[in-house]
């Protein structure tokens, strides 16, 4: 582990309620992580048992030092034949120094093999205007397996607000060979939605190593949406928890 | 009152959200209730200026001291006239000794009047496989009556469950020449619903004491879906407040 | 300001939750306001720069020295040139002093050209029967119109609640020569509806200011829903958060 | 008991730390108590089973009625040969109607035996400028008895106070034929002290009933000193734990 | 891990202030550590990498299993060469089996170098009456030596309370050629006393391994100080806070 | 006011108790304070009718942008005949940039005529290593007053810790003519004494417009005293309150 004088990242949440939308303030740019460089991170020791990397646009957009850092590791990872996945969502308005985001997502994303992103990060990296349509998002995927030939698999997550206390959540596949939508799972009462995409890309992550396409993007969707319960940004739900929804358990009937 | 060295049972719950469950756990098993004898009650005390004697399969499970002490205290209601009601449920992985759910269950059924379950209890005492129709629980009813000539009545809760936080109630009931089935009350925002078995109960035995049998049913049904909007397990509305929800006021106008 | 050895009036209100009613009392019958007197007030002062004064029900409700105290505020506005808007609201319990209230409002309505209320406001001082229609409103207001011929304006914002924690709230007008509705906003989880109608009469006061009649009543009914969604009886947002729900984003979409 | 439409009193305390002192700030002048009279009190009824009825000051001041309601009350308990203690704190720019407080006072304690109150409260009701030291005390003592030939006791608990976080208490006594004075029980960390001074009068009340003089006195004091540990105005311990104090178990000893 | 349908032991607390005692609850007696049985634990893999193993007379107390289980420990980590400390502290009336306290206590001493207690403790377990003087802490100290050969020091925490909030700790020992003992820490404003006598024997432990015998011991009172200044029974001091005790910064100088 | 997108400096306090110290930790190197410039601040607009200008050492700190902003203010209030404060305390580990500390506070002390500060902050910019006593304090301001011409008065506040939960303060002060010591104020209970510093320097500013020398350093001591009593940073007493303390009302008498 590396201590760095900087301080943690910090946010501030204010929750919303029903047309109220929620707000949030980062403080963090220039947070430990941000000053992150490849001479600090030791990828041979990092990745030496691992067989999965993800990594997410955030990251990428930081800092320059943010940027290599993850790159060097992600030339290990492909060197070792491990899955490398990517959630290439970053805000535009944050990125933070003076590299293309596009040319640097476009770096990455030659590594990487799972594609966990919508309509909107798939127009970000190929400069093209795609609806949000499953006709349209099926086009965009195919292009963009076209473009960047290492992307096997593409993932979209789906958010239905009502406003801000009531949402619902489905997801959508292109695997390369086959089509698949999930029902939408109803979030009538929103406890907190921070930490939602982790949430899915984490339950992704982990279906993928288990279960076939499907039922992985199910299993993703179903922890996305058990994340919505919880205060926090982390989702506590356990495999256990996660698959009684799968298995149809979403009454919330009280386990004793 | 007994004291014993022995502590109060605790629970611990843990509220769910949406398709999050709520989940109880139970510290009880050598609580000092468990280890009640006959020989601790004075019933002729107890019962001295009672009307009405209500148990629940929750005891009877205990010990088969409680048992025994309940069984007392169910001859000596049964000699001075007074009404029995039984809740019978029990939960078949908590029975805690070596005598048999059906078989004690069906001994003191035959001191009550009036039963408070639905088709899981009647399948249970009886040893049949009804479904949950109102067909089938009529036939349910008329079969119980038949075997256990003491019960008068039937009174059925029913809940259906979207999801942990939005649940509706309505009840059904035979009463040996009736049958009537009130309409749900929409609990659309569910605060805890602990306790709320025992509403019903409280809420019937306080009813049929005042109306006719299907007010009665639909003043349990009120107190039940009010005890969904209470913290805690235990109902907390007075009278007239489960009155207004007969009354038709269920839009919670503002009390000034 | 002035300053009383009187306490300020105090409110204990009991939030309440589906068909449980919020419950509030009210310990202000002898607080400081109660007891203010025209003396104290320097009007003159007070309306230096002020182009609009309202004034509610309540305060001529409270004491015979509150409403002296503004009506000499009123007149003194009506002679500057001031608008003037009234909510005539009070509670008919809640008269505190020996004049009836009918004619004290009737008095106080005649300086005023923005009459902010409803059915029951206008049947209050008009001593009329009409019920809720849109028909009748419209022709409760422009009766209202003909009897005091200083209002030129009628806003009426309804309330429709399924239960204590799910309303929906639009508003109608007639401003002497138009009718017009606004669509429900729908508040599926209310926070707190205390202050509630006074979040939309200041939502309108401002309205009135910026926009056409149509437009103000829009910003008032989402000034009045928004406030549903914070603890207090203040409405915390912004104009810019208001605009937010008239540009149509209803759907609380996170604000990073 | 009796309902009225006025609300309870209500008090607002900003609890005090070392030079900071608390401050309480009282909303009850017309509050329902204040308005009672005695037409309102059955004190056969009350009155039925007790031996004992103490009075306080405050009452004498708060209204007409409520010292008419105070006497009727005396006047009866005399009859029924009860004790009476009086505890003639009253607050002087408290005193709420237009009576003489020293002369009702004075009316009122010529039915009392046990006085509980120390220089502050004799010179009030004598109109003399006794001193803090013992002599003085004793000195005063007599006056008032001699003043007063129905009381035959006087209790002085005595606070000195290091800051707001650090008192002492202790109590001196005259009983018509002996001196005493307790030992300081030393607070060091003061958590509440607001009801203080009735858990004394309390404690003095059971112990007067229990033990002789002085061991009441000590009793009254340890129970006084216990209210401090207490948050809100209820001293909470119970005979053993005030007993647990005379026994010399100051040392707050863990309890398991 | 072994895991048991029972659950884990609670405790109620009462945190008492200044004469007013803390009280505790436990609920424990039939907890899943109280079941445990010498087969659950295995010992060679529990010891494998250990240099020291601790105990304490509350596991012998609980049930003949965990006696057992603890003495099959001790046996293997006397056989590999470890170091094994007691505090044999334990509550004569929870002893909760039919076993003699003084001989269970002595056969696992006999397995003990290091022991943690006072004068109780050693009175407990000779049959002795000696006082609290430090020659009579040294007299007790070198006959339990001598019956018990395997001890080698004995270490004595002292507790002076002047009432439940305001405590001074020190320590003092027989290590077989010296006796030390510490200055008081003096602990003016307590927190939270639970826990501080396992504080105490865990910076002993740590201690012995890294200084001299009277360093360990001023180690483990300042562990043992510091632990009556947080909330909960958890040492949340960090080994450099508790060295700053030892060089003297005993002022709470800001850290910044 | 200047907005900024960089946020707010946020600290994280852990407040300690009896020997565990209080702990602080700063996020604030990149505040929007710290990149303020001489620019964004209009001073003939900020001090148009101020008479005093107080600065401190952190200031100074922080950032080049942050030194030349203050010096341009300072310049301005010194020809506008403002007297200047400095409290010229910084942490040399936090000194930000590029720029001497003691020649940057040389500078600035140039325009000011009262230093508050003590033997730390006199040897910080003398260069000298004076000790504590007043003997030295005297000598050392002497010297500062003859090495900084402009500098009047000298201002001393002395905290004696015994530990976290329990200060004593004092001030001291050569004003060129007069040498003058409080008393020290006794804090038995400290309640939070982060910005009782400021509380003095605040005090101080208040009572030398107000008193002479010397009760203006014992208005300052009991405000700075009084704000060890609140949570927070900020000094919530009023001057009514101060002077309380001055007035000898340091018991903590009830405020009724």
């Amino acid at each position: 582990m590396n201590y760095s004088k900087r301080p943690l990242g910090v946010y501030f949440l204010e929750v919303g309620a029903v047309m109220r939308p929620s707000a949030i303030s980062y403080n963090r740019s220039h947070s430990s992580f941000s000053e992150i460089l490849p001479s600090m991170v030791n990828w041979e020791v990092a990745l030496r048992k691992g067989k999965w990397m993800h990594w997410t646009g955030i990251t990428t957009a930081l800092s320059k030092g943010a940027f290599d850092t993850l790159k060097a590791g992600l030339i290990l990872a492909k060197q070792k034949g491990m899955i490398i996945s990517a959630d290439p969502t970053y805000r535009s308005g944050l990125w933070k120094y003076d590299q293309d985001p596009k040319e640097a997502l476009t770096e990455l994303l030659g590594y990487s093999s799972i594609f966990i992103g919508g309509i909107n990060e798939i127009n970000e990296v190929l400069g093209t205007a795609y609806g949000y349509s499953n006709e349209e998002f099926l086009e965009a995927s195919k292009l963009l397996i076209e473009k960047f030939p290492s992307i096997e698999k593409v993932f979209d997550k789906i958010r239905t607000s009502l406003n801000s206390s009531w949402h619902k959540i489905r997801a959508r596949m292109w695997n390369g060979s086959e089509f698949r939508e999930t029902d939408d799972l109803d979030i009538t009462h929103v406890v907190d939605r921070i930490g939602t995409g982790d949430a899915f890309a984490a339950g992704l992550i982990y279906g993928l190593q288990q279960f076939d396409d499907y039922k992985a993007m199910q299993f993703a969707s179903a922890a996305c949406a058990l994340k919505h319960t919880y205060e926090g940004d982390v989702n506590l739900s356990t495999v256990k928890e996660v698959m009684g929804i799968l298995e149809g358990n979403i009454s919330g009937r009280f386990i004793r």
